[in-house]
């Protein structure tokens, strides 16, 4: 004890046994966020939300805010709310389960990471890309990765790889190191019009010559220029001895709001090497993008934000190049997507006016720029590109999902939706395509829900009522004892309670049904989904009349949102031929029991696709083909926001929609009918 | 003294009475040049070439490398070389009126500014440029400037700026910020397909908000990029809030390797606001090229001399800026040339291979940087621009200086020289331009002479032999006392003694000429230019027969360069329509005198045209002008150069010029003519 450093204590985390030395008066949810130990927190540490609570099992904190979150008996145990604790002395913490994120639950996607990639490289030989290479060179690719350099520019990677072999100065012929260059460049590879990047300038009279003239070039072509033939116009960005064609790797990123995922990928092969998932850093400032645009305004918050998501991705990059032993100047492309929110920030661009009206983002297309400026662990001449963006809540994760779903590129009449706490909604095909944003609010990531949680270990993600029994029959992920509810199996519970009749179409429990789970709890009327002695908390997971009211909140933002956009665009719902439900949440959820309660239009079921994380199926199609680039600048350029926030239309559709399945019962037709039949059969 | 910190020393400097602290042990040299004293010395402080000489008054020195430029009768006074003296003690140093590079050599270029501007408009009027603007702009332009943003963008600016007052967002029209920028400057100016700095996105929503949607849009166009399309497509590189088009202020310098010249220019009314020149602190470490390539490959050389210049550039913008109270971020384009070494030393590109055969420089067209990224002190939206090069020894001093002299544009057979250590030639027309180099060592600039200095205060810069008292007459710069011999005085001195016969066709001393002045010295036979008593330095002025070989080997290699130039493309030397003279050495001599001596080819004088720092000159067009970049281009493109290193023809040339004028009589008539007739006389 004697070494400690002045004014520091020592702090425990259990029950994963980290200790870490932190400041007297440091906070508790910071201290532990350093540690590496992931407290939810779904308000940013305002203490509001309640659900970073943990227990002092040893030692004092100075406690701040209120902890109305908390009962006195577990005030009386040791139990606080960490973001308003703060060391006083020595500390032993324990994180209830409950508290916990743990990165075991983002491994679901990572599991899934490599049949999506085949996935998606059928799609890309549907599209008739593959076709363009030679007969040749189908050939060769079977022994040995094509040199995609020879592909024809707009199908090859934007990253391309150049080998030079030159014939060195003489007397008769000393053009400039870089005009010789140049000149190999559009005599082997018909490249011209190259503009060339100050860095190679610098190291390129000592590179050509300890090369003996043998180096390899490479190029980037970006988005960004508005004319596609500048677009299209490579940017020499690096020349390195030798022939480095076999090392061509780059990163593909998907920056969610709370997790990030990245793929190290293969250019040769176009394949996925590795992928990673981390949660945000962000996490510690706020769980949702409005409490982050609010952490960003006060004083060094954007930098905090902006290091944190450079953090969260800097340790994936280091996963990555580790697991796949790559070098890090090896990879020589990073593309991300994400919400305008994330992009913004991740950009060191300050979000403020995304949250305020009349809701404006600072770019549609984000000028590539080092990614080393932004403080990302990258080589010297690794630029940073992102998706475009189309409004403030319409961001380059929508652009990239569709890119990745193909409906910018079918006749097919689809919808294209993102649920979750911000919901999109994309409307169209070929042709045109219409989008809006709808505020749902946390619910269906658990949040404002009594025993919400994300989609980790334990979490209840389907619920069925047995028909014989009539006990509920629960399922949770990783098949661990249930801890909570996440968003899908609230969905669940909620159509089930639904059929049976224990919810009304108003969502209220109909307390005079006969049944030992419905009892009157703290908040009023709730249903036991589990018993005490089988949850991993020791007490009931519960759902409340409030939580069914939340829920009922959330889908009627998203129904609502999709009515009011077909509606002004004159598209009535049952036209849909595809329905394209994204985002990982999305991925999980069960469409007719999301029709049942009135989220999803009222179609045949075979009309849904579930396509997991299309934003970054999206980012790697456009780190493999040159040519999604100009389709990313189509998408973002065709899609018409319409802003619902102060549209009469949209809050009359809301309140209609606050009813299961809906007020209109002719939006819901099967729905109706069984229900129908039901109240008949009774 | 007891506030002395441990280990400096007080070094005092006579007669500027500037007092430092240095280190002990620091080199004397270094220790001048940090107090802002400048000591000639043409070696680079390599204890070779004995101009640095300095009188130890007060204190001791330790004395390191050779001193044998010293007599022992100097060494016993306590004249050392400041070059290989070290600080041991206190010390009073003295430097003596030759050693002294004086600022106010360069005040004259610095007083003819004005007038070459005016002379440059002329020529631009000429060129038809301000024919294009309409007879509207015409008559506002005599009451306020034009607002050039209006001009065709062939003709303004390559640094534009473009005022914008927008309508705020509404929920109806919420573009983003960039957008509504790109869209205003579409309808308003006809700007498409822009691109956009990241520095810019940043700023963004702040800047517009807080200047309420009225702003200043400032873009560049470059010379970079191959295509003439994507050259003219401008770059936003700033917005500012509110209208600054009356701040529009651009710095053009020409970069030599002994001055530095910048302008601060006004492009609104196209013109110099104020002109300053400076010694290049590069001078420290070698007078020419070739010592500071040498030096540039020592540990941390490069670096050092990239300090050096930049420090020489903020020192000019300093005063620039004061002198005409402007603030540095109004000023938003920096555009310099200068030779293929400097260019690149500046920009940190390592001059090695530019001495080692086959002589070839790292680019041609360098790519534009940020300027603070050199260390320049510029805002923060500044590139910094070069000129093209054409090859190692043909840099973009000349490319400027060639598109100054408007050759490119007509088809006058036309001569351009560079007369210097390096001298350059340039033999064309608008149809095609041919190019050599030749290295005529230091003598035009004073160096390797026993007498010889720069062009500043008391250099004997012209000498004619009174007809009647067969006594020479000299005029120096400012009209000092005589203090040495300056480029232009030699070939003065040369032309006048090989007049009078003193001086023979072979550059030897007819010693048998009854000559009060004409003696054996130290160094063999001497000619007494000016007695001790009536110079600065209190002894003789001489010119001695090994000064007149240098002088000779010197003018051999410029006219066999232009010989040789012109031979291996079949034009006769009499057939030269026009002869430019560019430099600032150039710019005082009499083309008599240079003809008599056979450096320039015997012409009537009234082909000969003086422009003077024809490479600023062609800076400022280029900052003025959007189309000169396109012509500086096409001029760099164009140029075929000669290595004459290697050349036979070179060689036979170089030896048959080593005569008074020429061994080929033919080449010279006039003054074979002239010659006879006096033989005849006699």
């Amino acid at each position: 004890m004697n070494e400690r450093p002045v004014g520091k204590k020592r702090v425990r985390f259990e029950p994963d046994n980290i200790e870490v030395m932190a400041e007297t008066g440091a906070n508790l949810l910071r201290v532990a966020q350093d540690a590496g130990v992931y407290i939810a927190s779904s308000c940013g540490g305002n203490a509001v939300c309640g659900t970073c609570k943990v227990l002092i099992k040893e030692g004092n904190v100075a406690t701040t805010g209120l902890d109305n979150h908390l009962s006195p008996e577990e005030i009386r145990q040791g139990y606080r709310h960490a973001c308003s604790s703060h060391v006083l002395t020595d500390l032993t913490v324990f994180i209830p389960v409950e508290s916990r994120l743990e990165r075991t639950a983002l491994t679901r996607e990572d599991a899934d990471a490599f049949e999506i990639s085949d996935g998606v490289m059928g799609f890309i030989a549907e599209m008739g890309r593959n076709q363009e290479a030679s007969p040749a060179t189908a050939i060769e690719s079977e022994m040995a990765p094509a040199d995609v350099a020879l592909e024809p520019p707009r199908t090859r990677p934007p990253l391309a790889k150049f080998f030079l072999k030159m014939t060195p100065p003489t007397l008769e012929d000393n053009v400039s190191d870089l005009s010789r260059i140049l000149r190999e460049l559009k005599s082997l590879y018909n490249l011209i019009n190259l503009t060339v990047d100050f860095d190679v300038v610098k190291k390129l009279p000592e590179t050509l010559r300890a090369a003996n003239w043998e180096v390899t070039v490479t190029t980037i072509v970006t988005a960004i220029s508005p004319s596609r033939a500048a677009r299209h116009r490579p940017r020499v960005i690096n020349i390195e001895p030798g022939d480095t064609r076999d090392r061509y790797y780059s990163l593909a990123f998907d920056i969610g709001t709370t997790s990030i995922c990245g793929q190290l990928l293969d250019l040769n092969q176009r394949k996925v090497m590795a992928q990673y998932t981390d949660y945000n850093r962000q996490i510690i400032y706020g769980q949702d993008v409005i409490t982050r645009i609010a952490f960003s305004q006060k004083t060094g918050g954007l930098d905090k934000l902006q290091q944190a998501v450079v953090s969260t991705i800097n340790g994936i990059i280091r996963v990555l190049l580790s697991q796949c032993r790559i070098a890090l100047e090896d990879v020589g492309h990073f593309v991300v997507a994400g919400n305008t929110t994330m992009i913004q920030i991740l950009f060191g661009v300050s979000p403020k006016y995304i949250r305020l009206a009349p809701y404006v983002p600072t770019v549609n297309f984000m000028p590539p720029v080092k990614a080393k400026s932004l403080g990302i662990e990258a080589a010297d001449h690794v630029y940073i590109h992102s998706l475009p963006i189309v409004a403030s809540y319409i961001g380059a994760d929508i652009v990239s999902g569709v890119l990745a779903s193909g409906m910018h590129e079918k006749e097919t009449l689809t919808l294209y939706i993102d649920i979750g706490t911000n919901g999109q909604i994309v409307l169209g095909n070929s042709e045109w395509m219409v989008t809006a944003a709808c505020s749902a609010g946390p619910a269906f990531e658990g949040g404002g829900i009594t025993n919400g949680m994300i989609a980790s270990g334990g979490a209840i993600e389907s619920f069925e009522i047995n028909k014989e029994t009539g006990a509920p029959v629960v399922r949770t992920v990783n098949g661990e004892r249930p801890k909570g509810i996440c968003g899908s199996g609230l969905i669940s519970i909620i159509a089930g309670l639904f059929k049976v009749g224990i919810i009304g179409q108003d969502g209220k429990f109909d307390m005079e049904k006969n049944n030992i789970r419905l009892r009157e709890g703290q908040d009023g009327p709730e249903y036991v989904i589990a018993w005490a002695p089988e949850t991993q908390t020791g007490r009931d997971i519960v759902i409340t009349e409030i939580d069914t009211g939340n829920l009922l909140r959330a889908k009627a933002a998203m129904y609502a949102g999709f009515q009011t956009l077909a509606k002004s665009v004159g598209v009535d719902g049952r036209d849909l031929e595809q329905v394209i439900i994204a985002g990982n949440f999305g991925h999980f959820i069960d469409p007719e029991e999301a029709i049942t309660i009135g989220l999803l239009p009222d179609l045949p079921v075979e009309r849904f696709t579930f396509i997991g994380n299309g934003s970054l199926n999206g980012v790697r199609l456009n780190s493999y083909y040159t040519d999604i680039i100009d389709d990313a600048r189509k998408v973002a350029t065709m899609m018409t926001n319409f802003e619902l926030s102060d549209n009469t239309d949209f809050t009359n559709n809301y309140i209609a929609s606050l009813f299961l399945p809906h007020t209109q019962a002719s939006e819901f037709p099967s729905v109706m009918k069984w229900l129908n039949g039901m109240k008949v059969r009774k």
